[in-house]
């Protein structure tokens, strides 16, 4: 079976991200580093534009647009991080957007996707009654009747090839990092990976990228343990949908992976792992003190993975760890609750 | 009058400092470049080792030391990020490090200081009790029996001189940002440069590389509106002292500038302006919020004269503006109080 996306898909993305996305930095800390035993690489996608790596996916699904397309413009439902990705690409390509939000998001997440279309009066914020309306008939109906082209989250191939660029980026900077160092040697790679899973769009992007640079890395995923969907898909060997699972993981309460970015886990990831609310919560609180970053609960996982020793994870002592953290999108008021609660 | 550092000693400095340092990320927000109306760029120095710029100064000096001083060791009084500094270094140079602190001093801040100081048996944290004991006679007394060299926070032409490569690394670091820029042309040097000032020793510092490179470019201190005594100086043209500043910028909190850094001030600043208690939460706030950072209230100050355009700044809009982040060490339940008690 084909996979819906190869690697030479990512280093297009990546020419077409160049000037827009931000190359935001790979960090370092002694203190995980001490508490880990291993050497470990902060992709940091919470200085991403607009806070999440979903910018990167969403950029290069609307820049491909054709010029009917862009006339007409694009349309996504999302009350997180995707719908500001959209808003913000569309207004930087100079399309119309049109966001289909549930009418009980978060005020500021309306509000900071609304910022994003703002001076362009074709584009707007769609509020719907999650109890009483269906999103998908709302998103068709919209789709049809203006000719917008409508681009999910996450299962969109222009989408998954988009977010692979973060993992990219790490691996080039690691690399001049080396280069770069005390002693000037070039470095070894990278012998892991660690990255937060939702529906699967970071994952698979990164893990084609992993793989085909060095097949040896070994690429994890990581889940909310309340959201272990497509843990179970794995075992399972086919897609398992779950209700949707309480987390503070507000970024992976997704119900299944995709049908284009499962496959490309099944084939290029070596496992997935879970971490509870409270391993987030603990981690974010050691990212604010020692790294000094506000981490979203879902940007954590993947660190909270690492410094918990998730069970199922190989042992990474001694080894060189990629970890992405994904976005920064938290409310502050929110945020200090949550780190306030571990001290 | 003879400056008691040039734009040499900073790039010395500079060589000591690599593989040792952090180079720190540069970093942009769209939000704050349109609150201001300026391209802003923010040297991080809050992800610098063990959190502040105040370990380029005191790995500047320790490195310099002689092998009879390396022997001996150094000594220190801080209660703060010199103390951390300080001791780090000296771990790193393999000497012993002795830390005079205030019995009073955060519990969080003396065990730090130990865990940097933690597997050297001659090295430790002195606590005397600040109402009824001279800190200067014991780390006089110290000095002698023990024969150790005294660092001073501020006024040491080496620290003066690490402290600047703050402001060489962002320098080079926004040349190269514009060459990797979209259209692939040089970009012209920073127009201003906002840095915050407690004894003086990072704008000293900064003022010199920024002065010999680009005369033309107007270099700014930041003070905390209680702490003015730097602005009192410049004004009287002499070193004014003050009583113990009240205000939530503990790393400014000094009582007056130093016999070395206020001829630098004096010669090469273009002035000093101040911000309030309430702006730094604020600033500190939208940091978090818009930039995903933990910011300390000193480490803020910088950044909310320009936000907040403090009297005496000049018009700064389509102003290319240089911003040090000078640190991010703040207890995490005090950092979020203070941003909760803004939104």
């Amino acid at each position: 079976m084909t996979l819906a996306i190869c690697f030479d898909d990512v280093t297009a993305a990546a020419a077409r991200l160049r000037g827009h996305a931000h190359r935001t930095p790979v960090l370092r800390s002694a203190t995980v580093d001490a508490l880990t035993g291993a050497q470990v690489f902060f992709k940091a996608e919470n200085f991403q534009r607009m806070g999440a790596f979903k910018f990167r996916g969403a950029f290069n699904a609307l820049a491909q647009f054709s010029e009917a397309q862009r006339e007409r413009g694009v349309i996504a439902f999302s009350s997180g991080n995707h719908a500001q990705a959209v808003a913000l690409s569309a207004r930087l390509l100079g399309m119309p957007s049109v966001i289909v939000m549930p009418q009980d998001a978060p005020a500021l997440k309306v509000a900071a996707t609304r910022g994003y279309q703002a001076g362009d009066a074709r584009s707007e914020v769609i509020l719907y009654d999650r109890y009483t309306q269906d999103r998908e008939a709302i998103g068709r109906e919209l789709a049809q009747s203006r000719g917008m082209t409508l681009i999910p989250p996450f299962d969109h191939p222009h989408v998954m090839a988009g977010q692979g660029t973060a993992a990219l980026e790490l691996f080039e900077q690691v690399a001049e990092q080396g280069a770069d160092g005390a002693d000037g040697h070039a470095v070894p790679p990278l012998d892991a990976l660690l990255v937060c899973v939702g529906g699967g769009g970071l994952i698979s992007g990164c893990a084609t990228v992993a793989k085909h640079l060095n097949p040896a890395m070994q690429v994890y995923g990581v889940e909310p343990e309340a959201g272990n969907d497509t843990q179970q898909s794995l075992a399972r060997g086919e897609i398992v949908r779950i209700a949707t699972p309480r987390t503070i993981a507000d970024g992976a309460q997704t119900e299944a992976s995709g049908q284009l970015t499962f496959p490309v886990i099944q084939a290029l990831v070596d496992g997935i792992v879970t971490v509870s609310d409270a391993e987030l919560a603990k981690t974010m609180h050691l990212l604010a003190e020692r790294m000094k970053i506000v981490v979203e609960p879902t940007g954590a996982l993947a660190a909270a993975a690492l410094l918990q020793a998730a069970p199922g994870l190989p042992d990474l002592r001694d080894q060189r760890v990629g970890v992405i953290i994904s976005g920064g999108n938290v409310d502050l008021q929110r945020f200090a609750q949550l780190v306030s609660s571990v001290a």
